[in-house]
């Protein structure tokens, strides 16, 4: 099998750490697999380079950061390589430059376009495992750029899907996907396999276990994936396109994210357009909102109530009171003190059942919904935050523990 | 003009020096000059990069090494970028590689083949400030590579030497080249210009301003070589090929070597071929050595006496001991409270008046001379460690002061 595996920065971030990776990786190896793995930068290490670039320039240019935060990756690397050859396993660690990553021009957040599986497969034929540095590519100029959040996932699944591994393992502190966080629900089960589409909710409802685009990646590409622990040997959850049972209803999980807020534009005119003219300047601004519920006219007058991420609170309520005017509204109306929690699951949107479920739960544990967002597999409520807790355990109880 | 300047890791070592380096090229690059810069990693990370791969392993392999160590001067280079732009200099952060710096595949220890100096002038021609990551370059593999000691002084001059600079100005620590070391001999004078070849005795000497292999590209190639200080904004001491007055007697400076120690194998047979046995085995052993001095024979024995390097002293001792048989020895007498005293100036193979000027100065301060060398630019002497100091000032008094 060709195997791609990624260790994330807390898993590499010391000497201990590096060896227990490994011997992983070298396990992986010895049992006869062709093994491809792509590292974060060490624990702080990119923290640390940012805090060196912030005592020189509070507007560092892009390009010049992506040039100082790409040497995080490439310590890691080099480092995870010695560790393997200690071990006595052949190893090779190379950069993005090196195995032909190639990005567009957004630094900070570059796109891949291509990968060059040549120079890896060449390294593959000699029996080594190949260490590549994650979260950084090239450009048309030759320039480095690093891929933003969740890059080093991304990095592992381009690699996967390009040279058509068998599986693109993505290590980390959980052992796989559970049904809701475990740390706020104890009876959280770990699922075998879930669907892309499933996890695309989940990650995106604030389970922290994958990034988005690198599930996307892999969706488009069919690879599958795995999500497991790198302090506990044991089988994590399957990422893939389809899982057994789809046709049957099937709640994957419960997700909550707390870093949200909800802006309410109160006292808008009931007039076509209106919608647009807000949301403008907030696409102008860059910022992006998730939950949007618009109130059915009353008095010729009526509202909007989005939800965005609360680090986006106060730019987008500045921009939007700069916009008034043109915009015609009464009064913004913000709350910070909020959570959105989701059901996810296949086959959910041809089963109404599955509101009524979580509506039930929540009315016997007395939490009142501020909005609701459905799509084909999941069901969203907006809920307030120190409901939360309660909410979350009824909800998993209704669903998992019945 | 087309200048380029480097700067070594004490002169980058944080924000504050930083911003002072970034100073000076700011003021070259305003005064109307193409200017581009070498950068050696900030203060200690690279002792900090080897004491991370010390927490690995032991023997780390070269060729992952050079990948952990390369990160250094890519943090300075994007900084130092950062800087600049803050000042409102444009200017763009390069690695070896995007520089094409091309070298041999002697991981750790690394020599140019070539460099292609294109990316740079188009840079340039853009009016921006090119900063090129020193000590780095890749092999024909495309693996990364470092140039091992004094790797940034000749990363400056290969790209001098390539692009035809007008100057390649190497910032330090001193304000120039000193007549003898200024913490020894308070009246040193700073020295206005200085030949390659009397640069290379002295930095061979211990004079530890310039590394050899920078000095002797820019011989090789006619780089014209400043030696200045990057925190007094002074001329400091060019380096060229010749200097006025070169028909006289001139004499550049006192230099001394105290990191050396003296083997004497002493009765051996007076035959021919001995001191092939001898070095034969030190050569072996990739031991170099310096002065040699090999006594006349006497009762059909001699005895043959070398300096070295005092990190080498017990590697040479156990090598020739294990060989004792096959050489025949009687026993070997080892030194390491010894020093080396040079006084170098071109034109004086031809002036026999400098030899006895330099044992004048010696006898009259009471010190004994244990060997004598000489060359076309240079006369050592060896003597006590204990009486270095008042030998040296003894010296630079005869030669400068008088």
């Amino acid at each position: 099998m060709l195997i791609v595996q990624k260790f994330g920065g807390s898993s590499v971030a010391d000497a201990e750490k590096l060896r227990r990776v490994a011997g992983i990786i070298a396990d992986a190896k010895k049992a006869g697999n062709d093994v491809v793995v792509v590292l974060s930068a060490q624990g702080d290490t990119t923290d640390d380079l940012i805090a060196k670039a912030a005592e020189i320039t509070s507007h560092p240019s892009k390009r010049e950061m992506d040039m100082l935060l790409a040497t995080g990756e490439q310590i890691s690397i080099a480092l995870c390589a010695m560790a393997l050859q200690e071990m006595g396993v052949p190893s090779v660690s190379l950069l993005g430059w090196q195995v032909g990553m190639k990005t567009n021009s957004d630094y900070g957040n570059a796109r891949i376009k291509t990968m060059d599986p040549e120079r890896i497969r060449r390294e593959l034929e000699q029996g080594r495992v190949v260490l590549v540095a994650g979260f950084q590519g090239i450009n048309k100029h030759e320039d480095m750029t690093t891929l933003g959040r969740g890059g080093s996932d991304t990095t592992a699944v381009a690699i996967a899907a390009k040279m058509h591994a068998d599986l693109c393992q993505i290590y980390t502190d959980v052992e796989g996907v559970y049904t809701a966080d475990p740390r706020l629900v104890p009876n959280a089960r770990k699922l075998k396999e879930i669907t892309y589409d499933e996890m695309l909710e989940l990650a995106s409802m604030g389970a922290q276990v994958l990034h988005n685009r690198s599930v996307e990646l892999a969706k488009r590409y069919g690879v599958p994936m795995e999500v497991l622990s790198s302090y506990v040997r044991k089988p994590g959850t399957i990422v893939k396109e389809v899982t057994k049972g789809m046709e049957e209803t099937k709640i994957s999980g419960i997700a909550r994210d707390d870093k949200i807020a909800r802006i309410a534009l109160v006292g808008l005119k009931d007039e076509p357009g209106i919608a647009y003219k807000v949301f403008r300047v907030l696409a102008r601004e860059k910022i992006n909102v998730d939950l949007i519920l618009q109130s059915i006219g009353r008095n010729d007058t009526q509202d909007i109530s989005f939800t965005l991420a609360k680090t986006e609170l106060e730019h987008a309520r500045a921009a939007l009171e700069a916009e008034q005017d043109a915009i015609g509204f009464d009064h913004i109306n913000v709350n910070d003190k909020i959570c959105k929690l989701s059901v996810v699951g296949a086959g959910m949107i041809n089963r109404p059942g599955v509101a009524v479920l979580l509506f039930e739960a929540l009315a016997s544990a007395q939490v009142n919904i501020r909005m609701i967002s459905t799509s084909e597999i999941k069901i969203s409520v907006l809920i307030d935050a120190d409901a939360a807790d309660v909410a979350m355990r009824a909800v998993h109880k209704k669903f998992f523990e019945e």
